[in-house]
């Protein structure tokens, strides 16, 4: 035998979750796309589409997040594959869900193909999902507010140089909770992956606050030795 | 327009990590299955097959494990979906995978359908794995390596009633390193998730040590306050 599993089979698809953090509200956001067609058509949605036969499912994911959201150099993992039976009205369709951390700078809501318009909304206030996608965006949650405290993969979210307040609001927005200011910076600064900078940063009336940059180098050399990264 | 995807499209499958701890070896183990047809005809392979279109994935992941091992009540995670273009020479197919874990009462071999025989094997001595199995093997590993450290799922692996040592020994085979014996005590009781039992274990020439249960309900009840394991 060489041949494998008959028809029907069911549709493949991605869908990402791309997480934003806007410092000036300090809340966490997700980027949606409103359906230009059926199903669900002119309902919030997460950008997605159509696996290929002929691409991977990670080139599925960067190709519709290029075409839905004109974004492209975005942190990128794989998050979980709902497979329910009914979750689309069509037929069966099983999703690949991926989750995408942006810097601010990459905002952009430019849309494109199958999205009539792309907006950014607080995770704690998003409109009615199509399909399962308000499950979809959950476990993205607790994925990213779980590896947040094992991996630095916070430093996403934020620009390239940042204060040690921006760093802190970040985990207090994603974990939903206070964080005590000195411990945290003891802690940050304790793992020596933060590059102090001659810069400096005014927000507001406050007196200019040092600015630093996340060292992934050291990092990735320190994980080879054993090294657990925790906040 | 109310179609999906046109064809051709991409096979789906499950495939199954099992792994289970042989507390005499004092190793981590997994079970593969002999394939009993073409392609890699005779290799040793993940337990796993075609998804119904009928059936939810974690419903296939289920029934290919009982159909393929006799394995029914085991504690089943999906695990990463495996989707590279030429991971399979008949035709495009994607693989959703799964990981368990068993109590050594369940280590059963049976086999039956497409497999023609199955067998456990140490994680640190596997034969040569079909498809791109071994790439899905070594993210399991990864994956159970991470999560023991972080979420009470050793215990899965274990007898219902365990002594501490070993409790211990399955965290070194796991993890891959030697552990402090006073640190580890300290810590695991520490959590007061295990409840010591009136019975004790005798192992060899030793002094019978005590036997421990693990209590899920109250790691549930802690887990909602917000309590956060680590071992």
């Amino acid at each position: 035998m060489n041949h494998t599993y008959q028809y029907p089979r069911a549709a493949l698809t991605v869908d990402c979750v791309v997480f934003g953090f806007d410092d000036g509200s300090g809340a966490l956001q997700v980027l949606l796309i409103r359906r230009g067609i059926a199903p669900f058509k002119d309902h919030w949605a997460l950008p997605g589409g159509f696996v290929r036969v002929e691409e991977t499912l990670d080139e599925a994911a960067r190709r519709e997040l290029a075409e839905e959201t004109n974004l492209s150099t975005v942190f990128l993992e794989q998050l979980y594959t709902f497979g329910t039976v009914d979750r689309d009205p069509r037929e069966r369709v099983v999703s690949v869900a991926y989750y995408a951390l942006t810097k601010p700078a990459d905002h952009t809501t430019a849309a494109s193909t199958d999205a009539a318009e792309a907006s950014w909304f607080p995770v704690s206030d998003v409109p009615p999902l199509a399909f399962d996608h308000a499950t979809i965006l959950d476990t993205a949650l607790a994925r990213l507010r779980g590896k947040l405290r094992y991996e630095p993969i916070g430093f996403e979210l934020l620009p390239p140089k940042f204060t040690l307040t921006q760093l802190q609001r970040l985990y207090e927005s994603v974990l939903g909770t206070e964080i005590d200011k000195r411990n945290f910076r003891k802690k940050v600064l304790g793992h020596e992956l933060l590059i102090p900078l001659k810069e400096t940063h005014r927000d507001g009336p406050h007196r200019p606050a040092q600015l630093f940059r996340f060292d992934p180098e050291k990092y990735e050399r320190l994980k080879k030795k054993g090294f657990l990264f925790e906040l």
